[in-house]
């Protein structure tokens, strides 16, 4: 069994008709396995702040997941609200992450700087925003991954590194 | 016909009284020209709060901008409350261009990360501060004109590109 | 007699019933004498929101501190609250110091990424989060102390430089 227990959301209006393959998603699911963990909770939903802001809660304090990695939504799109849907839900702000995934992933496009992603704390679960395209996920999550795992034990109360 | 409008708003006690030129507004009208812009709305107001936050909605709402420049009132005197309105007044935050815009002219001014400019969507409109000085207007306008056109398209609904 | 008068803040459980001996206070008093600062006022309290923000109203409204530096709390755990309790008594937001911070000392620590530190401004005080560990301490400081004299000149509405 996994370490940790991670619930990935995809945050795409054509995704959850079925008009896209979630191939983000698809591949959080992969990445996770490299920090240990395994994806319990998993869903394809609409850009809509409310059932975002839904789902990261059922996953957080219903589903005990301890990570949630969403994807989509964080760009200029009139559409793109998941890190407000983010902003509502969190407890406890953690800007480092995003500001670190923009400014190494500003290597490979300059885009990155658009990026609105937010991450933060509700309760014992981290919830980090994640680009809605494969390459920007893979290379996000790369920046970030070595200090997932001390994250993840230092939020569920394990002081002991 | 320039592709984009956009509006500068120079927040200044001593410019509104017209006891100091507006050196970093005329600046911005200039450099907008390289992304294909036109200034459409120009006011120089004073550095409070309510006025600019007023002067944003305006020129947002009614004036239908594209994008709106901020110069002046993002520092640490007790009049600097720009990024203050602006906060008010968004939707959407995007903190991926101040973050930059600190970052890359650090190695001009070590007091870059003094500067607490904001920047944020409101409906279609991008609002972006931008410090007081035309030194500093001009740097910052260099880091992230790049991108700004691709901002300003998927802003508008284009997804094209 | 030192220019400026420095409120240290040290947020810890263990310390404040005095199971852990406040190294990272200790150097705070030491460092600040680089900037001509004294401290004038410190406390030990525990990771409680509500003392952390009763504690930098009374530095900054009562005591007149010109700067506070707060150490501890800025991590995961449960208990670490004091961006929290400083976001919520700051009247501005001075982001580009965390954000400096946080990208400096990535040189020597990868979980730099996860501080959660903040910085503001409440009237003429300035508030920054330090790291709980003497050595985070003292490698946030040596980032920003270069900048710290002039920072709060200006907000003391000292605009000669």
């Amino acid at each position: 069994m996994a370490r940790w227990k991670v619930g990935v959301l995809t945050a795409s209006d054509k995704g959850s008709v079925g008009e896209r393959e979630d191939k983000s998603g698809e591949l959080l699911k992969e990445l996770v396995r490299r920090i240990d963990g395994e994806v319990t909770e998993y869903q394809v939903i609409p850009d809509d702040q409310s059932t975002i802001e839904e789902h990261l809660i059922l996953f957080a304090d219903m589903k005990r997941c301890d990570l949630i990695l969403t994807t989509g939504g964080t760009g200029f799109s009139p559409r793109d609200v998941t890190p407000e849907a983010t902003k509502a839900v969190i407890h406890r702000e953690v800007p480092g992450l995003p500001e670190r995934m923009r400014a190494a992933t500003l290597a490979n496009t300059k885009f990155a700087v658009l990026s609105r992603a937010m991450a933060g704390l509700r309760g014992k679960t981290l919830i980090i925003n994640f680009p809605g395209s494969p390459k920007g996920v893979k290379e996000c999550f790369e920046v970030i991954e070595e200090v997932l795992p001390h994250a993840l034990q230092i939020l569920i109360g394990n002081t002991e590194h």
